[in-house]
């Protein structure tokens, strides 16, 4: 497990097999609102600051191999199929930017432009980055509407798709386990944008909003995260939008199955490898509280209050371990999937992503 | 990548990130009918001969750390989701024997015994151990006709469940790669099992059987493989017993949906992580071939002749390439899996399965 301390700039890593803390590694930039990807041997971790700092950590050494600034706000990236590039999401510039995985040199940018009929243009913000099978990059444009695809194993990584207007300002996107469906978020549309990757011919709209969901809003805490994990069996379950609920949609036909009632707003809502058991952690209010969502009846069975400022629940591997941060009590938790007992915890500098490197082999993470 | 040289009792690692070989590891036993399993960090290979022979190496010094003979015949084996030991599957005596991963001692047999009401006793061959969540693992009574369920994080590892006449001589198994559902297939009868479990309450019958397929048997060349990488999507696509096709099924709902027609019978069926293209070994009649599947319109879309006594495609994590050993050729063959173009060949002395480490975060791989 890497897990990123936002405020110093540093991440510790733990090994998640026998609860052992390895390490940490300083001076990786700004950290707030920060990811981390994986080579595809899990060996080296890249870690992407917000100021677009990209740091590679060798994992075996815990050294710091290389630093490189690839643009001046960074909200992500992603690793491409092949693991020979990495692809970042810049705020600024509003582009997608390519490293080479090996030395970290900028190999390419792809400024997120939109040209309007009216002679406008917009620069836009990319989220949502994430890589598809057949060496594919998706994303979304923030400030244009937009969703585009890039052949990243192309010389020159050609936008083959540009899909517009598609939904009101993307936030993120997830695409499934097996690389089949991107799906994006909108802040400002009540649906979600839906793209097949094996047939690349249009964004759908799913409806997030049936009449039971039209309780009226609450704060917006944060943007809540969309990612694969968000996927269990035949059901995705994501985070509403300003709602005290995670919605569960069939992933297959992508209708609407129902609303499961929190304590709060969702900020992830992560799936173990089993499918079984949805650990959703809430933000703002009862921002210390993460619910755990059983699928076989589909409610709340187990609400957990493993202390200030829970938050990015992340399994181990098979599922049988759950570590958290404690960004307000300077603190990582594991709990027993199990049994839901805390069995360990490690002292951390405010806390916050945790990511374990198996992600290495997985599209979009 | 772990591949087996099976007449010399050797294993060659090749790192496939880079595919570059890095070396071999000597003295493992009769590797004739040899599986793979890895520690839930991928740091560590046990290698279970034929001749029950475990051998633990250390991936990071392709040193041999540990070796112990844990029975007479074995035939598999299956790490527990926790990590901590390692359950085999073994011919003689016919029992599942459970070792811890650290020491390799054996702290548990499990006699695969039925007792009859005419008090007749049998103790079977035990065949597709598997794991599944909640740190159970599942495995079937070859000669008894039987499926039983241990829970292996208990102290003591007592068998919580046995289904019995579940359908005669199971010869291997599945589990979904959720864990959900455990199919064993069965050498004289026409259906499968399949277990959920969720539930844990009983085997029902997948018939494998339609009007047409009433075509005449062919030979059975080889017992065929069950693992989890048949799934693909929605669907499991199987190697049929003594017919030239593969079994296409609604992974859901377990409905038969249709006969893939083959060049030959198939070994193996294996999925790549996207479940668009499943790479089919032939065995016996046409056994040099490998054919491709697309599941977009579930037909072959691809015949390779790789070379003499190709055999077990691996995909690598992401799935961008395809190991195939040439038994016959002394010649492992690496295929870029979007162009079907050879990108790579190693030597190596009579290779047969070959198993990347990343199954170390699978259940039942």
């Amino acid at each position: 497990m890497v897990i990123v301390e936002r405020e110093s700039g540093s991440v510790i890593v733990i090994d998640s097999s026998k609860h052992k803390f390895l390490g940490r590694v300083s001076g990786l930039g700004n950290l707030i609102h920060a990811t981390v990807k994986f080579s595809p041997d899990a060996r080296y971790a890249y870690v992407i600051a917000r100021d677009a700092t990209i740091s590679k950590i060798d994992l075996l050494t815990l050294k710091l191999v290389k630093k490189v600034k690839a643009g001046l706000d960074s909200v992500g990236g992603v690793m491409t199929q092949d693991g020979k590039y990495i692809a970042l999401s810049n705020y600024v510039p509003g582009e997608v930017r390519i490293l080479d995985t090996d030395t970290l040199e900028t190999v390419k940018q792809i400024p997120a432009v939109r040209e309007y009929e009216d002679g406008k243009k917009i620069q836009s913000r990319v989220v949502g980055i994430l890589d598809a099978p057949g060496n594919l990059l998706i994303f979304s444009l923030m400030d244009a509407d937009g969703i585009w695809v890039v052949d990243g194993g192309k010389k020159d990584f050609p936008v083959i798709k540009k899909f517009w207007d598609v939904g009101k300002t993307p936030y993120d996107a997830l695409i499934t386990p097996d690389g089949r469906y991107y799906m994006a978020g909108f802040l400002n549309s009540n649906w979600m944008g839906l793209l097949d990757t094996w047939e690349l011919k249009e964004v759908i709209n799913i409806l997030t909003q049936k009449d039971e969901q039209s309780a009226s809003d609450v704060p917006l805490w944060k943007i809540p995260h969309l990612k694969g994990w968000a996927i269990a069996g035949d059901t995705a379950i994501l985070p509403a939008l300003k709602k005290e609920w995670a919605l569960v949609y069939n992933s297959k036909t992508w209708e609407w199955l129902k609303n499961v009632p929190l304590e709060g707003t969702a900020l992830y809502t992560v799936s173990g490898p089993d499918g079984r058991y949805i650990w959703v952690d809430l933000v703002g209010k009862n921002g210390d509280l993460i619910q755990v969502i059983d699928m076989k009846t589909q409610e709340v069975i187990k609400t957990l209050n493993p202390g200030k400022g829970a938050t990015h629940p992340q399994f181990t591997p098979k599922g049988n371990s759950v570590y958290v941060s404690l960004m307000d009590e300077d603190k990582v938790v594991v709990y027993d999937a199990a049994t839901f007992e805390k069995i360990k915890e490690f002292p951390a500098k405010r806390p916050s992503g945790i990511f374990s490197t198996e992600r290495a082999h997985k599209f979009g993470m």
